[in-house]
């Protein structure tokens, strides 16, 4: 007798179109401009297809395979903790078994991000094992139309840096923010839960 | 014709230990102390059954019922992501069916977790609607034995509370540190996966 407990799951899978839309994309793709083209293109899909964030990010192999790929689920899977580099990295520990994709440091991952990411995506890139971010758009590009990054440490590249994870910015920087801009015009929500809060508790639009 | 193209996906569950070990223990629980001590509990239990990392979470409503727990499940799971505190807040938002558990500041929940937020969690509670965080032992508690908390903003409790986030600390602070030393006496692994870097590329022990 257990009380009728019973708690829900929830799946981490990435939408119906992610894998026809990659189908014969996935490299290897030497080029870094070349892998963060293919991110910015799942980032805008993304809003397509499930009016979801902008976002989007993917795990390279050193070879420049596409490991796993990942979108911004969160109104989708009404998940706050779905951010596209979680899922990524998340779906890439699956497929190579491990939760640090480096092994020790005996391997090279890269995690692509459309976006650079937020103070929670931040501390997850810290345990993943991926040994370089590559980044698009910069956070005070997303906070220019909206979109909250979150309390950062103001030298969070450097804090990376001194774990041994390198950090490229801005590749392809102008076409990342291009999606931030057209989501916005196209009336894409900014959700950021604590917003309410900051406003004195107002009512959400 | 997709290439055979298949990513994998992740369920994010409970161990299967966990709903007979709360069953009757649910509340409403309205004394603090109480949540904190079922919370370090679960904590306990986790290294028990699992093997898995001595942290545990839960989120409770105002009335004081546990809404979701959330244990380490990073080694179980083979996923970095899988703190107790995102486990917590991805069940938790699945129960009430939305990525805001607060719901624009109407509802109150709160995340009572046994061990402060690594730098990934806090930023994940920024994001998951929680009112007020609840910890037991303090990160440099975790320090001490071993455990990396990442690289957190000094003022990361200010942080929140600007959010609109309250901070309760060290809530039965000696009863979850006990559950911290308990482990590395009794062997437990430390698991970093940015370890290797800082020491030079050395195999993990």
């Amino acid at each position: 007798m257990i009380d009728n407990l019973k708690y829900p799951s929830i799946n981490i899978a990435l939408p119906d179109w992610v894998e026809p839309f990659l189908a014969g994309k996935t490299g290897p793709i030497k080029d870094l401009e070349e892998r963060m083209r293919l991110v910015v293109a799942l980032s805008r899909e993304n809003v397509r297809h499930d009016l979801g964030g902008p976002f989007a990010a993917a795990v390279f192999d050193d070879a420049g395979n596409l490991v796993a790929p990942g979108v911004n689920r969160v109104t989708a899977m009404n998940c706050s903790v779905l951010h596209a580099e979680i899922v990524a990295i998340a779906l890439a520990q699956q497929a190579v078994g491990r939760f640090d994709l480096s092994d020790g440091g005996r391997r090279h991952f890269d995690l692509v991000t459309a976006t650079e990411p937020c103070a929670m995506c931040f501390g997850a890139v810290c345990w993943s094992g991926i040994r370089r971010l590559v980044c698009g758009a910069r956070d005070e590009d997303a906070r220019a139309v909206g979109f909250d990054e979150g309390p950062k440490l103001e030298n969070w590249i450097a804090a990376l840096n001194e774990r041994g994870i390198l950090v490229v910015r801005d590749v392809c920087r102008e076409e990342a923010v291009k999606v931030h801009r057209d989501y916005v015009a196209a009336g894409g929500p900014i959700y950021n839960s604590g917003q309410a809060f900051r406003e004195g508790m107002q009512e959400p639009e």
